[in-house]
Parts: structure tokens; C-alpha cells; sequence
């Protein structure tokens, strides 16, 4: 099939000339453009009705009143829940129906996100939509090198490709563990990367209270302490320990951000029949009752403080026990924890590209989109682990990280919805072309050509013999090319030489106080 | 992580008995059981209004009232339109608003096309939902052999993998063309391969008005003539010539297929900026006009015959002019079809596992999955193509067949839906367990363990250490190895030896009475 408009007309300044610019920005001018989130134009994917959402939440109520939840060697989180009307017994905390609902009328419904550039700051909240890198992984992996450790080269390596992705809004926090850097001081270099070699809004350390405490100062470094007391400026990412626990760890680096009025991102891991009860609809319970302690928390620390509504479900496979994901189960869950938050009025963050394959083949793919789709349509704002997940979240994948974010860009147009204005009904252009004759050369397909579909930057649509001419390359390949030029195209954005050495001297400082820890 | 409850258990009778059990189930034994189409219990996800969908509407009243849609070389269906009421000019015929709904009222919502194992007969309508595989490419691509012609041998493989994946509930039509046979007999061993080598619905030829007659007289062998004359046992697919013609071959076959009481799947293919206008809304009113013609054409053959409202929407890569599949564009198209279709009151086809790429790697699979999840969430009942589509259609995957099935078995457990009763809520196990405690051993977990969550055929969930030891095979490799094994452990199911022979006659009758025609 020979369809292409710029065979149609008859000069190479015409048609051929604007699409190969188009081509050209396609490649590399539209990376590092400027995307600051993006707007959720189509509607949710509501799955149940009121009935089954106040079922699920007078469940969670139960599990709040007659289970509780225990907050472990915090005395200041008890003190808080006491004062705050809570029953505390031991370290167990039980709640009434309402309150923590209550407590929680104090967070904002959105909030801003500032990032160092202006230009870059992002809403999380409403029909906004935010997607960030994966966070975690201990490994990292490429087509030519295989699975091994990751190193703070490599850490650096993702920031510089999130920057350069305009597909992803956000740098994201530990997109790997750089593990040649000692644990107690890793967070020093990851907050210096994403102060440096980006401009996009990013996330700290929750390793410890004085990590949290580090990386919010280093943010101070760069916005001043004034602009940081009054607006968001980093993120923490708080994990309960499911089920039904938070472990001193957490709640100290979830009240350090809450008391500097950063964002604290509360998110339960359930793996159904391990550290929750292996039905959905029970663990959505158990995470709308984990997650609803955790913000509310917050909010005593400092009333008014943003947080996210924070979910992470997987399931489980019947044959070797392993956590299994981009399975039906979760997907219908991310649909629930969706509605759930909404009525909690809280901003959201569910899913992303998971994965448990171990590499980035057609499993990967299939499971991540499936992940990645529901978050989408249930309407989640902050959608971190968007690109690069691998292998349950051990690894991060550099070839991964390409397919996901094209995937991300994919879902800028469907989050854009359908315009049925007059320009795209085309009657004129039916009236001008009649049955059975082409749309090729008529002005309606002129006129709207450019724009008229989404364009993969990493996607083969050519005829089977280009693509063999081209050497049989396989989305891997071609995205392991993509992320290597991408890498040699990348430009820091400019950063104040006196902040920047500021950056240098608290490094420096805060590395020379303490002998080095490695686990 | 070790999260395996048949390790938590003391005995191996016990739950690692069962788990094996599982296993082997859910490897072979699972194969060719009997699974007769799956109902969807999720609601529909609903891109428009109804403002919209008026809108919509009335463009293709517009494009059928001003434009109006040619009927090439057919006289009888002149005639046809000219007593009902259309105003027919040469070929070209313009209906008045309403006049094809009117029409259109006497075909069934919901229809039961029988199986000649009647447990396998599936209704296609209402909340139904059917997969069948890919329909139409004239190559074959495995992992070993590469892309090639296909062969009669491939399309009785690809009947048997069909006949053995019971997450396909039909046999679908020309798999893949077996260009080893003359053009005009090729139909002859489709059909008798359907009838012979599965039990599985299948569908007839529909490339000339004879081969459709064929198809319906082979299938009158095995279920009788008055069977078929009061029962559908065959679809018949017809495309519109797009935009705006359907050419003497399609009516022809779509009146056998009509008179025959049997049913048409009427389809235009629009790729957007071709056969159509390159905006989506103008694409849907385009496809809501030819399609209402179409359909509405079987009832003037025969009121009541059954009849399916089908789409095919695609893109077109603004750098080659290629179509692609699973971009945004077409995955809003099908949400606002099935919409437009459930208005009609008629069963809808759409869409499928599509993709540009030529092999089942991570493009293709992203492709797939986005295509395919918008088939499910926008309601439609006949899932064509959902199964080893490569290349745009123009290869059918041995492996990519694999990996679709296992994504139509998720499906399945998708569209379930969540359930909220008491046992899934599982307040019981958290009373039990109780904080920071596993629910490995919990009696809910050993209660709900083994059907808890769907289990991939495919994925690999285990440990690197383990995927690394057995040799580090991807998705591709695995399916590759499930299809060989397949088609090993295939058995056909009975048939009656007067039937048999009665096929075998009518084919060599009819293989005699013309020379062979090769293109």
C-alpha cells in the first residue's frame, strides 16, 4: 500500500518538506520538550455502583475499628492518634467509623508540584495526570549488558533519559538503587542528580528520618526556605507495612515531610495471600483502611500538608507462589481504588508498567499496558513506575524504560479524547470526494494530516520487506538505539553556579560526617 | 520472596497435591475444554454522551441522505432498495433519515450460532462476548521457519490450535489463505477443515457468490437442511468497498449468506486519510452509514436473517503513510462503535489483537493489548482477529497466536468482574490474623487459594535465578513450545462417518467441475 500524502503533491518544499520536519522533531527536537503533565479529557472507568463502594468502605470501617492498625516504636505518631481521639492501646491503634474520614478534610483535593523550572511544575489532583519512572529497582539491565547492579552511572543515566522523555512529567525518586554509593549516603548523590541534571519536579529519601530530612534541605538549597515552608517541592513515597503496620521508619520520614509541608505519598504493598487476604475486593478494603491511616497522619502533623491516596495491588501466580502483574485482578482493582479516592477527594497513585517478566518481551508489554491502561482509567493522577519496570520491580530496564514511555505518549492522545467538531465530522470532505474515490489529495486530509494521528517514535509500521531490508531489528533493538541517542543528545538545564555549588557543600559536608554504611 | 503455600503445608497430599494438580491442568488437560463464549459482567466503558452520539448519528444520515453509498454491479440489490424505499439513481443509492433504522428492526439483537457439538454453539449479542482467531493473511510466520506463504497445513494447524485454546471460542474462517490451493477451491478445504477437524463455530467463504453457496451447502451436510434453514451454523464476512460502495462480490455472498437464513458480519475498512477521512468522528460516521446499509441490505433479503454491525478502524503513520493498530485514534473509535451499535440493538464485531509489527515482541503485544481491551470495554460480542494477527494482517504468528490466547484467558477473568460477598471480603481473615502477621496459612487462604487469581499459561513468573537456569526464554520461545505441544497432543474430535464421507464427496464433486484458478 503506497499511502503517503507526501508522494501526492508535486514539490518537495510542499508536503515531503513538512513531514520530514515533522520527522525530524519526532526524533529528537520534540525530547526534553515541554509536557507538564497532562489533562484527562475522557471519562473514567467506573466499575461498581454506590452500593458496592459504601460495602467496601464500611469494611474497611471494620477492619479500622475491630483490627486497627499498629504504629511501631513511633511515640510521637501515638501521641498524635491519642490527641487525636483515636483508641490507642500498646502500639495497636484502633479508629472509629468517620474519624480519620474527619482528620482527612484537612488535605488538599490537588496541589502543585513546583519544579526547579517554573515551566515544569505539575498539578496532582483533579483530571490531571502526572507519569514519573520507576522507583526501586536494585538492578538495572540492557540489551548488551545484561542484568547487573546498578550504579549511581546508571542512576544518572535515567534522570538524564526521564529529562529527555517529554512523554514522562516527572524525574521520579530512586529510578535505581545506585549500590556502588554506600546505603546512608546515596540519597546525597540521587537528590544532587535530580537538582542537576534535570529540571523536572522529582522525589526524596524515606530511608530514615534525617535522609528525608537531607534531601528536603538540599530542595531548600535550590527553592529557599521560605518558597519550600509555603508550596510542595519534593515527594516521599511512605509504604505501610502490610498488613496493617508502619514501622517507625516510615512514619518518621512521613512526619518529617508532612511537618516541612511536603508531599508524603501513602501506599500500601499488598500481595494478595501474603501480606493481605487473597481475594480483591478484601485487600481493597485493607488498603482503603492503611492508606486512609497513613494520610490522615499527615494531617495531624500539619493540618492542610498535600498527600496522595497512594495503592499498589498485585496478585499472585497458583504454580510457584511468585507476585504476578498486569493480571485482571489488579487491573479491575486499580478500577475500585479509582472511585474510592475520589470520594475521599484525595489525589491519587495507583499501578504503572508492571511486569514480571525479565526482559522487555511481548509478557512485559502485554502486562505493563494492561497495568498502565487501568491507572489511566481509574482515573490515578501520579502514576509512578510508568516506565522501565522489569522483573516485579527488581530491575530497571533501559530498553523497558523506551517502550513504556512511548506508551505514555500513546495515552496523551487517548487522554485527549474524541472532538466531534465540524472540522472533524468532514461532511465537506465526503461532499468533495463521493463514494469509492481516495481521501488522499482532498483539502480536508491536507489540512488535517499533520495532526491528525499519534505517531510512535519507536513503533516498525513499515512493509515487512523495509523492516527486513532494515535488518529484522526488534522493538528492543530499536528502542536500545533510541535510549543510546537520547543519552548523547542530552544537555543539563542551566542551574545557578552558587546553587550548585551550595548542592556541592552540603554533599560534601554531610558525606564527611558519618563513617560509610553498606546495608 | 517465598510465598508458595504448598511450602506452608506439612503434607504433600495436601496443598502441593493439589497445586500440582493445578499445574497440569492448566498445561495440557485444559486444552479443548469447553469454554462456549463468556459472559461480560464489567459495565461498558462509554467515551460519549448521548449530545455525541446524536451528533454521530446525524453525520451519517447526512453522509447517507447527500452522498449516499454505491451499489456496483448488482442489479438485485437495486431492485431491493428501490421497493423499499431508497432513492436509487444508476448505482447509487440515498436513503431518507430513519428509513434504515426502520429496516434494520427486524434483526435479531442476539442470535445462537450453532456448534456441531451443540455445548459449543455460542450466542453472539447482548452481553456475550466471542473470540475467534485471525481471519485473512496470506502468510505464516514461527519462530524457526520465519515468514512464508501459508500452506493448507498451516490452516488445519491453526484449526487444531484454535480447536485445542479454549479461551477461543470459535473457529473463525480463512486463518490464513492456504495459497497452495487453487483460488477457487481453497474454500472447499477451509470449510471441511472446520467441519472436520473442530467443533467450534466457524465461518464460510464469501470471495465469490458460489463459494458462499458452498460453504452454506457443506455446513447443511453436517447439520441438515431444515436445521439451517430456522438456525445460524456459519458467518459469512463482508467488507464494504469504503468509502461509500459495496461491490457485486460482497453482495452477492451477503445475500447467500441472507436467503441462506444465516449470518453476515458487515464490515467497512476505513484507514483514516484513505478510504476515508483521516479524523476519527468523520471515520465513525462514515462507518455507521456503510455498516447500517449493509446490515439493513440482509433484512430486505430475508427479515429476521441474522446479521452483525462490524467495525474496522485503523491509523496511519504520519512518516510512511503505513496503517497502524493499538494507537489511540482507533482504541476511542471502538468505545464510541460500541456505543453506536448498542443504540442499533444489533450484535457488534470489533476490532481485535491488532498490530503493525511483523513479530510478537513488545511493540506488537502493546499494540495487541490496547486493541484488543477496547473490543472488550466497548461492548462488542464478536471478537474477530483475536488471536495471531502480525504484520497488519498480512501474517498469521504461531507464537503471536499463543500470546493472544493467553491474553483472551485474562480476559475472561476480567470481565468477571469483582465480587463483594462475604467470603471476598474476608473480614474473617483479618480478625484472624490480625496485624504485621502472613496470611499464608490463614484458613480464608487455604479456603480461596486455588481460585483466587488467573493463572498465565505463558508468563513467566519465577525468580531470575530460576528464568536464567532453565535458559532464559522469552515470551516468544514459550509460546513456541506451548503450539508444538498443542498440536501433539491434539485429538479431533468425533464426527460421523456418513457426514465425513458426504463432505469428501461433495468436495471432489465440486474440485472436478472447474479447472483451477490460481489468482
Amino acid at each position: 500500500m503506497t499511502a503517503d500524502p507526501a508522494s501526492e503533491t508535486a514539490t518537495g518544499r510542499g508536503r515531503g518538506g513538512r513531514t520530514a520536519r515533522q520527522r525530524q522533531r519526532s526524533q529528537s527536537q520534540r525530547a526534553a520538550a515541554l509536557i507538564a503533565g497532562v489533562e484527562r479529557r475522557i471519562p473514567t472507568y467506573d466499575l461498581l455502583s454506590e452500593e458496592g463502594l459504601v460495602a467496601l468502605e464500611t469494611a474497611a470501617d471494620v477492619i479500622l475499628q475491630e483490627v486497627g492498625i499498629e504504629f511501631r516504636e513511633d511515640p510521637e505518631a501515638l501521641r498524635l492518634w491519642r490527641a487525636a481521639g483515636a483508641d490507642v492501646k500498646g502500639e495497636l491503634v484502633r479508629f472509629e467509623p468517620g474519624l480519620l474520614r474527619q482528620i482527612l478534610k484537612t488535605a488538599p483535593k490537588s496541589f502543585v508540584q513546583h519544579a526547579r523550572n517554573p515551566a515544569r511544575s505539575v498539578t496532582i489532583g483533579g483530571n490531571q495526570v502526572i507519569f514519573a519512572p520507576a522507583y526501586g529497582p536494585p538492578f538495572v539491565r540492557d540489551l548488551e549488558g545484561g542484568r547487573r547492579y546498578g550504579t549511581l552511572k546508571d542512576f544518572e543515566n535515567f534522570v538524564k533519559l526521564a529529562y529527555m522523555i517529554p512523554w514522562l512529567h516527572h524525574s521520579g525518586g530512586t529510578i535505581c538503587e545506585p549500590v556502588d554509593i554506600p546505603v546512608n549516603k546515596r540519597h546525597l548523590d540521587m537528590v544532587s542528580s535530580h537538582l542537576r541534571l534535570t529540571d523536572k519536579p522529582f522525589m526524596g529519601s524515606v530511608t530514615a528520618e534525617n535522609r528525608a530530612e537531607d534531601s528536603i534541605e538540599m530542595a531548600r538549597i535550590v527553592f529557599g526556605h521560605e518558597f519550600v515552608d509555603r508550596n510542595c517541592v519534593i515527594l516521599g513515597n511512605i509504604n505501610a507495612n502490610s498488613p496493617l503496620v508502619f514501622d517507625a521508619t516510615m512514619t518518621n520520614a512521613l512526619r518529617a515531610y508532612a511537618r516541612a509541608n511536603q508531599a508524603a505519598v501513602v501506599v500500601p504493598f499488598i500481595l494478595g495471600g501474603a501480606m493481605g487476604p487473597v481475594t480483591t475486593a478484601g485487600a481493597i478494603a485493607q488498603s482503603l483502611a492503611e492508606t486512609m491511616a497513613g494520610c490522615a497522619l499527615t494531617q495531624l502533623v500539619r493540618p492542610g500538608a498535600p498527600v496522595i491516596f497512594g495503592n499498589f495491588l498485585s496478585s499472585m501466580a497458583l504454580r510457584s507462589g511468585s507476585p504476578t502483574f498486569g493480571t485482571p485482578e489488579p487491573a479491575l482493582g486499580s478500577l475500585v481504588i479509582g472511585q474510592l479516592a475520589r470520594r475521599l477527594e484525595l489525589p491519587l497513585r495507583c499501578s504503572g508498567a508492571f511486569t514480571s517478566s525479565k526482559i522487555a518481551d511481548g509478557q512485559a508489554m502485554t502486562e505493563s499496558t494492561v497495568s498502565m491502561l487501568s491507572a489511566v482509567q481509574c482515573g490515578a493522577n501520579f502514576i509512578l513506575h510508568a516506565a522501565g519496570w522489569l522483573e516485579g520491580g527488581l530491575t530497571m530496564g533501559y530498553e523497558k524504560m523506551i517502550l513504556d514511555a512511548d506508551y505514555c505518549a500513546s495515552l496523551h492522545t487517548y487522554m485527549a479524547g474524541m472532538s466531534l467538531d465540524e472540522n472533524q465530522m468532514a461532511l465537506g470532505a465526503f461532499r468533495e470526494v463521493g463514494p469509492g474515490k481516495h481521501f488522499f489529495g482532498c483539502a480536508h486530509t491536507l489540512a488535517n494530516y499533520e495532526t491528525a494521528f499519534w505517531d510512535s517514535d519507536t513503533a516498525d509500521n513499515n512493509s515487512f520487506e523495509q523492516w527486513r531490508d532494515e535488518g529484522e531489528r526488534d522493538a528492543n533493538q530499536r528502542a536500545n538505539a533510541r535510549w543510546r541517542r537520547l543519552l548523547q543528545e542530552y544537555q543539563p538545564p542551566p542551574l545557578d553556579p552558587a546553587i550548585d555549588e551550595a548542592l556541592t557543600e552540603f554533599v560534601t559536608k554531610r558525606k564527611n560526617e558519618k563513617p560509610d554504611m553498606w546495608h
